[in-house]
């Protein structure tokens, strides 16, 4: 089966939408946020953690699972999903990014890009054929196209070359794929400029793909001018597909992508972070890591219905993540989770229920306090 | 109320023994396998992990806990239970073996040991008081006293005069403890002389402790060293007291100390190899992390029940191990404590059904082959 989005309500107030994704590993609402399980794991999380955190898709990393353990290694397995004990949908990205990112490591042709391995220095090519060949093995539910990200800032003739050379290679991806179990989304690129954004939301709707994702954002530019872009490139998609914004994960830019009409994110900060002893609460970050709570017998955040504000206290967190015990990522880790996923299923229910531009504001006036 | 045992069964052919342990955080049977949470967590699980993996009781340590975060912060925080959030029995050792294993960072006098920090080189002082002192702010179930272990191997005048010395701090830890929700074992020692392991008995047993340790073993002695100092000194302690074998968690020595009636173990072992990718199987250990398994898409060991064995393969914890991933670490965990702690749920029914010496047999041929 083919992914399928089926819009179910439309926000009067905003652009913001609720849907329905269907996939060959089952439904879920939108919008929704995908944790990022980079080498085929949430990392510190079981898959079941995942779950009751509120996760109900993860996205792995093609250019990861290629280099280690392997794709045919995964595909042997069984697929992806075998591999790793999750049974629900799946998302994976092309590998782009990451080589695009690897700098001098890389070389780029019309062919494709040669790279060098981060592991070990051994020397790689990724084509768009070659992007596909490595997700089909892996088995995911949606498979991203090869495209080229324009770091930022960028030129416009750069931006231009970028956008284009993303079509012809999305092209390539779409007639090589061939898997039928999974689909393939398009990647909109065009950088900061407005036209190359609506050439490329064009030139890709009529390769008709079955979702589009918005490429080359959150790259380093201030958020103004991300949602700018947001502002003027999603109303161009198809409203019938759904919508992805890539890399985005803070708490105040997934409430902007909602109510400019994104339905799907993914990032790896809620995780990150929490290996780092940071943590989300409705008054914003906060360093667990530090002294300051050291003796404090409260947690994380009070209200909070996650595992770990539970059971366990900042002052005992604290100690954990000082003393490198693993348990003090894995509860950070769970909470901020548990946040992300939480904070969608409020702004679905401010969907259903009218009220998200309320919602939103609320939000920001604690967030930002 | 104290720590009581009470004997159910006494092996017909061999010196090992079914009992209850009853503590103020509940009753365990024994024998008994004590996972170790050094600084307030079994490394890389959680309480609930724990228990699913059939731990009953954990071990912390004093010295530690100390250092890190402090015991009257744990005791402000309501006890070391409340803290990392176990409700089931603790026992914490005195700290006496890792001060005395600090070597040239200590000096040894009558009064205590003064020792500086591994951790950042401050200077501390134990004494026998101190030690409890600390554990009846961490509020463990059983404190241990506060002894000298001899190295091995060890001259019998230093044997004796660590023996001597123990004897007399144990009354210094009896008569200076005052928790009433607390019980303290004793420790024996005397290093590999029989003789001073019996006056060490005698002496000890005359300060009528509700439960007896053999320390000074697992310290670098052969392991017929250890079984023929056990085969002399077990059967002199009281009938009516657990006796306790610290540092021990092999499988073999496990099975070698029950049927020498030994009834509480306690050990870093499983969860040690656990994160350097060595898992326990009937067979031996096995390196799962060998390029051997790169490819081996069976559970580390056929037929084990635990959450590991259930849902991963050995190819896929391989490269969760070999790309840094905690949930590696977090999986050979589980099925480490699970082997050791089912292991000693079949000693329990071995005993209980007049089959111990055949299932050690029976066991140790599998485990050697
Ligand atoms: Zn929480
Ligand atoms: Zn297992």
């Amino acid at each position: 089966m083919v992914v399928k989005y089926k819009l179910i309500k439309k926000d009067n107030k905003s652009h913001a939408r609720l849907g329905i994704l269907s996939t060959p590993h089952g439904e879920i609402e939108t919008p929704v946020f995908m944790p990022v399980g980079t080498q085929a794991t949430v990392k510190a999380m079981t898959p079941e953690e995942v779950r009751e955190a509120g996760g109900r898709i993860v996205l792995s990393n093609t250019y990861h699972l290629y280099l280690r353990p392997g794709h045919e290694l995964i595909r042997d397995a069984g697929g992806l999903h075998r591999f790793m004990n999750w049974d629900g949908p799946i998302l994976t990205d092309s590998g782009g990014f990451q080589v695009f990112s690897l700098g001098p490591l890389r070389k780029i042709t019309e062919d494709g890009v040669a790279f060098r391995s981060h592991i070990d220095g051994s020397s790689h090519f990724f084509s768009p054929e070659h992007a596909m060949q490595v997700q089909m093995a892996l088995g995911s539910d949606i498979a991203m196209v090869f495209d080229e990200c324009a770091p930022y800032p960028c030129s416009y003739e750069d931006s231009l070359a970028a956008k284009e050379r993303t079509t012809r290679w999305a092209l390539r991806c779409k007639e090589y794929h061939s898997h039928p179990e999974q689909s393939v989304f398009g990647i909109v690129q065009g950088g900061m400029y407005r036209d190359l954004r609506e050439q490329s939301v064009d030139e890709l709707v009529k390769l008709d793909f079955p979702g589009y994702a918005i490429g080359g954002l959150s790259v380093g530019e201030p958020k103004p001018l991300m949602y700018e872009v947001l502002d003027y490139t999603v109303p161009l998609l198809p409203e019938d597909k759904p919508r992805y914004l890539m890399g985005v994960g803070s708490p105040d830019c997934l409430l902007e992508g909602v109510v400019r009409g994104i339905d799907m994110f993914d990032c790896v900060l809620p995780t990150r972070i929490a290996r780092n002893g940071t943590v989300f609460t409705r008054q914003g970050k906060l360093v667990v890591r530090n002294a300051a709570y050291a003796r404090d017998f409260v947690p994380l955040e009070e209200g909070c219905a996650c595992y770990t504000c539970r059971h366990y206290t900042r002052a005992y967190i604290r100690h954990l993540l000082k003393s490198d015990e693993i348990l003090g990522v894995r509860l950070t880790t769970i909470h901020n989770l548990h946040f992300l996923l939480n904070l969608m299923e409020d702004i679905r229910e401010a969907i259903r229920e009218d009220r998200l531009l309320e919602y939103k504001d609320h939000f920001l006036k604690d967030w930002q306090a």
